[in-house]
């Protein structure tokens, strides 16, 4: 039996302990945006913490001006060594009611088809994920006594508020961190036992926008008519992001935004993605993006914006005639290719500014920004993890770009020069950032076995 | 001394004691539209119902489907008899936040001008206004052991969310309710010192609407792009509600709604109710209703359409990079004239479905719903009222429009063939509906003293 088989075995060996860890992890409330949760997440990088010693890291906390970073080190003289980055912080878990179960009590449940899934907030994004790795080196270690090359984790507690601690760290621990690739296991598989490899990462503008009209809410029977009413003029501006063909209106906006060549955009069409398999199981039908795009385009290769919150006025039950002081949106931009995020950004302030009344004002909060990435198409490393994991599902894993935007990916390139493997388990069904969040018992499972294949291909 | 000048400084002398009860009856937090009030409406109607009891009125609680009426009655054989008509229900009081002191903690304190105000949610709108008539009848009582008409109060606890039992309960009781004449108080004066007796109310239908798209909360990362975003719907509905000149876009929305006579526009034109008095104090300077009428014609006599409430997605603190499943707004009309409260409602609602992509689904929720109405000019109880109230104030009183809703002024007319005088000491500055709602001393003071004298006119 080799090493591999060794470990391999072992994972499998120990998946009920594996899972009960999970399950503790899981139960950690660890909601990075919102202040009330800061004891959950120092409590959940603690716990991960002391897991990792537990198997033989030398494990930290590193503390930040928000939640702190775990760093966890387990060198390999004369071998490759990897960083791996996750986080423990999850999504806020609102609307609470739309839970079948609450999100922090982990739990095992028939998904559809009768598969088994592991629901709870966090279960996919990204401490499952997480698990996935930190499992695999418990195997090596159990099975072997060693790890096959030298491993450094760096798990932080930011991801879904920004990751604005980051950058900071990386530049002050940039020698601790050196490695000669990194890996990250917060993306999808192409589908059900078929795996991914992502290798391009939209980049994200996120701002919010308060609009101010009078000095105070008014009764619209009074008032109603000759005031300005902030939810029209925000209406009127969300409205206009958008043009009838479904791009975005911002001047400029597609500035540096490249065509895919039409190679790859042919081999996309061969993909199959069509409206009936990606829109259908969320219940939609019709794309809603650019009309002249597949969809693949929509989701992947084009810029997009989206409103992600909106309010103002009268929430509650019942009829209230008021008249809001104040009208409220948070709008994201997806990014590609050389878009630029303060470029953007400055355009829609701009855009804002030309659309308000005279005696309104707004007032602009900026959240994140990161540019788009794209990885070389060439690297050892990418064929040594295509070759792992096609070992272990039987399937020719496919190179992906991701919609969603994993800022750190950048900070990787430009702060230690390294590149990114992108590698993940998750399913386009899980529900993260959403109720009910879960993630495929089998994505854990096999997830697990996969990075065991991955450590070692990459000491090869 | 005559009896009007006995019961005049009677209230004079009381003053005092009747803030004391005011304050109590304040105190009880009667928001009608929210279920978790439900005990502080029934307490605010049985609170009143034991005063009015105390100074002789046959006073009782009369069940509804909802919050209970107070019904007292006070006949005077021989003589005209009113039906008096107010509400013991509150507004919500959210934004809790923007409150100086808490809502239902009553107190006076220095307005503008070193004036003295009585802040408290419900000081102004309704419980002040009742409290001054309660307190002329008190007057009378105590100076003269009577009232010089008869009276009937009907004071209902669900004029804030509706008034949705109010018209069955007229018709059920509409012998127990015979007048010759009703009086509400629930309207403004012109300003400071300046008397209005109100003879046109606009009408209103209020309606909530829930767009739908996915169905759950998607991540925009994942999904941006080709998924529907119902906020981006419904912004587009609420955008295409009003053209670029400020006029409704409904079909049909005009239909009923006449020409205000050349004679009372230029009549308005003299008040003096430019951008600079009426929006500056709310901290606005551009009217924002239809371009082409002055201000007096946008917030009395035409109809206008405002969202008091619009949400969707992602509420809290941070960014949260989702697209909702669902948008909710709440709408309201003002109707004048003619309009037909129903056909504004199905022509909002087919509005609102031709622009409903294929996928999406709409949910209405019918709010209120009433027709607007004009007062007879040449009532005597008209002309009655008009001297007494100028006799308290040295002021001719104006006879203006209110851009607000009355609905049971229709039901009284419909129901029990009764013309309404609205006689209100309210201010525009009394921040009803908002935080920091406040009543000016003077108005309860001298309102008391004008519906003693009001009374003594009717008996004539």
């Amino acid at each position: 039996m080799s090493d591999l088989d060794r470990a391999l075995a072992s994972a499998d060996a120990a998946l009920d302990a594996s899972l009960e860890r999970l399950f503790a992890w899981l139960k950690i409330p660890s909601i990075s945006t919102d202040p009330a949760y800061r004891h959950g997440c120092r409590e959940a990088a603690d716990w991960l913490k002391r897991d990792l010693a537990s198997i033989g890291f030398a494990a930290e906390l590193r503390e930040t001006a928000g939640h702190p970073i775990v760093l966890a080190k387990r060198p390999k003289p004369g071998a490759p060594h990897v960083l791996f980055y996750g986080h423990y912080d999850v999504q806020p878990v609102d609307p609470l009611d739309k839970w079948e179960t609450p999100p922090f009590e982990p739990r095992i449940a028939a998904g559809p088809g009768g598969k088994k899934i592991i629901v709870a907030r966090g279960s996919s994004d990204d401490k499952g994920q997480v698990m996935t790795f930190v499992e695999a080196c418990r195997a090596w270690i159990a099975a072997t006594g060693a790890l096959p090359i030298g491993v450094t984790l760096m798990i932080e507690g930011e991801e879904e508020s920004g990751s604005i601690n980051l950058p900071g760290f990386l530049e002050e621990a940039k020698d601790e961190l050196a490695a000669d690739v990194a890996l990250v296991c917060d993306t999808t598989m192409w589908g059900e036992g078929r795996p991914a490899i992502t290798s391009s990462l939209r980049g994200l503008v996120f701002e919010e926008i308060v609009i101010r009209a009078a000095n105070r809410d008014l009764h619209s029977g009074m008032y109603g008519g000759a005031a300005r009413n902030p939810l029209h003029v925000l209406a009127k501006i969300v409205a206009d992001l958008h043009d009838e063909a479904g791009r975005v209106a911002l001047p400029g906006f597609y500035d540096g935004v490249a065509e895919t060549p039409d190679d790859v955009r042919a081999q996309w069409s061969t993909l199959g993605l069509d409206a009936g398999s990606f829109l259908g199981p969320i219940g939609l039908s019709l794309p809603a993006g650019e009309t002249d795009r597949m969809i693949i385009e929509q989701i992947q290769s084009r810029p997009t914006c989206d409103v992600n919150g909106m309010w103002g006025g009268y929430l509650g039950a019942g009829a209230k005639t008021v008249i809001a002081a104040e009208a409220h949106a948070k709008i994201s931009f997806r990014l590609v290719g050389e878009q630029d995020p303060a470029a953007i950004r400055q355009a829609f302030r701009a855009f804002v500014k030309e659309r308000l009344p005279a005696d309104c004002t707004v007032e602009f909060i900026g959240h994140k920004g990161s540019r788009a990435i794209q990885l070389p198409y060439d690297s050892a490393a990418l064929a040594k993890t295509r070759g792992a994991l096609q070992a272990e599902w039987g399937a020719v894993p496919i190179t992906i770009g991701s919609g969603g935007s994993i800022p750190v990916v950048g900070d990787f390139k430009r702060t230690l020069g390294l590149d990114t493997l992108l590698v993940g388990f998750a399913l386009d069904d899980d529900r993260i950032h959403s109720p009910n969040e879960k993630y495929d018992l089998e994505s854990f499972r096999k997830g697990a076995r996969s990075w065991i294949r991955i450590l070692a291909a990459l000491a090869q």
